[in-house]
């Protein structure tokens, strides 16, 4: 299988000592995986916190028996771009590019195939935005990366951002927008097409054949027939009454509040909702730390850690890496199921 | 202490189960305790579900040694009312006003120092709705109940929806509407309002000195700076700038997906949510069956069951009567916090 690439974010932040701390603790989990960034991030971060590491720079993403044993790092970036300037805990808007076109490079080789799947650490987004990045995160970032400059046909869904612990696994309809204008950008077209990438990705990515797809309601009480809004009976019914003619495991819309109980959650293997916080509330408040952050409807298998930079933790030892080890074994487990799918 | 009044709710949902369940499990959870509601509702039911009661009508919601052992209901309706036509599994208008009836009866009882609180079992809101029921719930029935049928005076929020469970505890900015008409209803008067309803009642009813107060954002990532949403800075920010000055330990707004993680839900004693999914979803994650709905700034304590009817489940044993448990108990807490805050 080709390499898994893990991109470091935010060299001020924690990236780097996650990798660093979970390489010195488990090195088998970096078997097959090139960090995607400057040795020297890694290479300074090692000695700031005083955790001796062979970290190694590679000319190409190619693991070998030679690189084995060692964190090794591509680095993809031109000459003309600047990375070296690195305060621990104080982001900069020098290393800004740098971070960007390691992500884009990653993304690049997976799109090529040249590896097997990307994990993503965190970016400082007010950083990259003020440094023209115009993406409201990453998902939307590789989404347009993987349509090669094209802009979508109607505005169509090819994407969708999900969440998966051990537990549940939630995907959105929409992400990162104010609430007020969340009503608005619901539409049955959209739905349709984010449960048709969900199903197709539960199916390739997961290896579950016939999955149980929950859809969750706008409004409190699945708007208590039309008392508090119309969205269920107007947007998300039709859609899930054209998802169920194609054929897909649709129930819904679920009054929000009881479908991520302890007894509802365990009979989907997706919950869909419709806005950032209804599928980051119980993910992030039944497991912290432990949910990997999955883009759906790419060419290619992406993973990511559920956390941010934590700047004012950056260097310290108060650093936990078990989300990106959960993204690693995520990412590593998706892949396996897809190459499975292919046989 | 005088007595603890429980409402049934709806007689034909599985509010008769519970008690009826509960009371043959652990009859001494009913010790001062009554239930607000014709004995009939309760024979018919035991005797469907074979479980031999002891089920006694008392003239007066007055409990007293004589009642000790027993299941004592209390009928508050007047002959006019008709009660007696009640299906199991089946809601009819026939019995809709008693329901409302039984329900302000023991909130009058509270108002004039008869009862010490009031428990309430579910209601099935549609069918009181058709019988000229005009509140969307219970809370807000019992606040208008309280205020005499006053009208509010400039909309000055009186009451808090609030859940709880032994983790933690939610207060609402808003209830049950469209969660497209959440951002308009939302403002820094009525935050203002309710984080003082909070403080003040978790004081006095938790007995807890210097509550710690969180305030959930409106927007995903606290809006991430203006960039998705302004009703942080432009609504919330205010709020908790006023409490502040007025003494109240509040800190906010927080992103709504991570005040809910395990290692930030434990350094609140409230969490102030702007909309019902917001707190009900993480509560109900976390504590299904173990949350009560309590109503904050009533002058009487009030306490609910947090779940539904049930109505395909009523008669059956397929009941549980955890959460009647566990709002009995906290109203008793509550009461015995109050009456040693007079002391």
């Amino acid at each position: 299988m080709k390499p898994l690439l893990i991109t470091v974010g935010e060299p001020a932040g924690i990236g780097p000592d996650c990798m660093i701390r979970a390489f010195n603790d488990a090195p088998e989990i970096f078997e097959n995986a090139i960090i995607v960034a400057p040795a020297c991030w890694l290479l300074q971060r090692a000695d700031d916190i005083g955790i001796a590491t062979p970290i190694q720079q590679l000319a190409k993403p190619e693991y070998s028996e030679a690189t084995k044993g060692k964190l090794n790092c591509w680095n993809p970036l031109p000459d003309t771009v600047a990375y070296d300037q690195v305060s621990v805990g104080e982001t900069s808007s020098k290393t800004a590019t740098a971070v960007i076109q390691c992500i884009e490079s990653a993304a690049h080789a997976c799109l090529n195939g040249h590896a097997s799947a990307m994990v993503t650490g965190p970016i400082e987004k007010a950083v990259l935005r003020d440094s023209g990045f115009k993406f409201p995160g990453h998902t939307e970032f590789l989404a347009h990366i993987s349509r090669h400059g094209k802009s979508r046909a109607n505005e169509k869904i090819d994407f969708v951002m999900m969440l998966a612990s051990n537990d549940f696994r939630v995907a959105l309809l929409t992400t990162h927008l104010a609430l007020r204008d969340v009503p608005d950008v619901l539409s049955t077209q959209a739905t349709v097409d984010s449960l048709r990438i969900v199903h197709h990705d539960i199916q390739s990515r997961f290896g579950i054949h016939k999955p149980r797809l929950g859809l969750c309601s706008l409004n409190p009480h699945a708007g208590e027939q039309g008392h508090f809004g119309h969205e269920e009976a107007e947007i998300l019914e039709p859609a899930i009454h054209t998802a169920r003619i194609e054929g897909m495991n649709v129930t819904g819309p679920w009054p929000a509040d009881t479908i991520f109980s302890a007894p509802m959650r365990k009979d989907f293997d997706a919950i869909i909702c419709c806005y950032h916080d209804q599928a980051l509330i119980p993910i992030k408040a039944l497991s912290f730390g432990e949910a990997v952050n999955i883009t759906l409807g790419l060419p290619f298998i992406r993973t990511s850690v559920d956390h941010g930079t934590a700047l004012a933790r950056a260097g310290s030892d108060q650093v936990s890496y078990s989300s990106l080890v959960a993204a690693i074994h995520m990412a590593r487990q998706m892949a396996e199921n897809s190459a499975a799918d292919f046989v």
